[in-house]
């Protein structure tokens, strides 16, 4: 049987990030289903000859249009032509922002792609990442005591991803990998432990993930990086050390990094956010 | 004249990550006009009980609620409870997720945040992440031959948070900064030209953006590194070079990253993906 064929067009006059989100979140629904879904991006969609262009790409496939343009004409043109020829569309910015401008009486700038520049939010982020390489793996302690979040964690309780994760976010993120031999930085009882994370995992999960990166690397399974009573001497070593810091402990066994990111950024009241225009 | 407030509820059954864009793209649009704007995120919403608070609490302040539930239950109540107390809600992922069920006649699997596990995506995406960071700066060229792509660029074009936001696009991605007088790693002659980009500036913004960072560091601005000439051999070192090698050269002033990374992904013909379910 054939698969049944999707096909997505996400129009942007910026680089389609909210649409590309919103397209793979409804993908993600069909996992393992009968589906094949072919999702196409024209993004900084500015002039009317593109935005032209792509739906009549879109119309040649019966595609579902997904949506981000905030010039008044641009919209009026993309959703009368989806409504002209029978395509499905997904206006995902005109409702919100013209709620907000109904609500305020204040008329939005409508210059596209304004996510990015958000206030002083883009340049902190380009500096939190910077931060999060920067700091990886306990490479310079020093950065500790800059840091807004400093995790710690034995190998493979996803530290770097993590950083990179709530760097996104704007956070500037240290973290330090915990080896029992190894020496610990003094830094570390310099920082407020409020803003210290503790990340562990079960052992046999750990067992099974270092398991699989010796195999990736062509050796044996069985090493004393992947020996169960070791790694459990390891996280040992790492709870006693998070119980004499006093910081928050998070498994993150079962846990995706969104889902371990959210934890630490409800902890630690970082969750909610003002934006002052 | 007070401020004019906003408040934003963000109710999902996973991160709540589609709904922060889409929330976070909407503020943009007031920037720098009277307007404040409270985002509040409730997210890894299972249970009634759970939605129940979170939607009291937005109607106590009268809040715009952007919704991605996967739950029919959810959404139901959710949905329900907006227009009963004249609550305006976005339901940002039942339009497309519905669309595809009535096209292909399949149920999707309401798994939530299913986008997380999306495929091989998800650890694919991590790996990418941790390779970012292990060949960030040119720390070994070894990991050239195994990108997807290879950046190249002096000093402030942007290679690391560049590296990271294509990592998050899964894929694996080396930089090597240029520097006249080093040594340029023999791996780059092997690597695929069609995988390298060639990063560059404007000698003037780099002279802006070098003299700011030696302030930052406490430094005087006027140092060899902010030096305009120096800046300009530079440069004309870096396009020597990729002249030589053959490859795609974009230059990043004036250019957010996602811009950049949407120009190498069309050049590279990595823009559009299939999704196989």
């Amino acid at each position: 049987m054939a698969n049944k064929n999707i096909y997505m067009y996400i129009i942007s006059d910026s680089a389609g990030e909210t649409a590309s989100k919103l397209a793979q979140a409804s993908i993600a629904q069909y996992e393992q289903l009968d589906i094949e879904c072919h999702l196409m991006k024209r993004t900084f969609i500015y002039e009317k000859s593109d935005l032209m262009i792509a739906l009549e790409e879109a119309k040649l496939v019966n595609a579902i249009v997904i949506q981000t343009l905030i010039s008044e004409e641009l919209v009026k043109i993309s959703n009368e032509f989806c409504q002209e020829n029978n395509l499905f569309y997904f206006d995902a910015l005109s409702p919100v922002v013209d709620e907000i401008s109904q609500r305020t009486g204040v008329e939005p700038t409508r210059v596209p792609g304004a996510l990015h520049f958000l206030n002083e939010n883009y340049f902190e982020r380009i500096n939190a990442m910077e931060f999060a390489v920067k700091y990886d793996d306990g490479k310079d302690p020093r950065g500790f005591l800059e840091a807004d979040i400093l995790l710690l964690g034995v190998s493979r309780t996803s530290k770097t991803p993590l950083s990179l994760f709530l760097a996104n976010k704007n956070l500037k993120v240290a973290n330090l990998p915990l080896i029992p031999e190894a020496h610990i930085p003094s830094q570390i009882w310099e920082v407020d432990p409020k803003k210290i994370v503790g990340l562990t995992n079960d052992p046999k999960i750990l067992n099974a993930i270092r398991e699989e990166r010796m195999r990736s690397y062509g050796l044996s399974p069985n090493t004393a990086y992947s020996d169960i009573s070791k790694i459990k001497e390891e996280l040992k070593f790492a709870d006693d050390l998070y119980k004499k810091i006093g910081c928050l402990i998070i498994n993150v066994a079962q846990r995706s990094i969104e889902e371990t990111a959210s934890i630490i950024l409800s902890e630690l009241g970082l969750e909610d956010h003002s934006y002052f225009s």
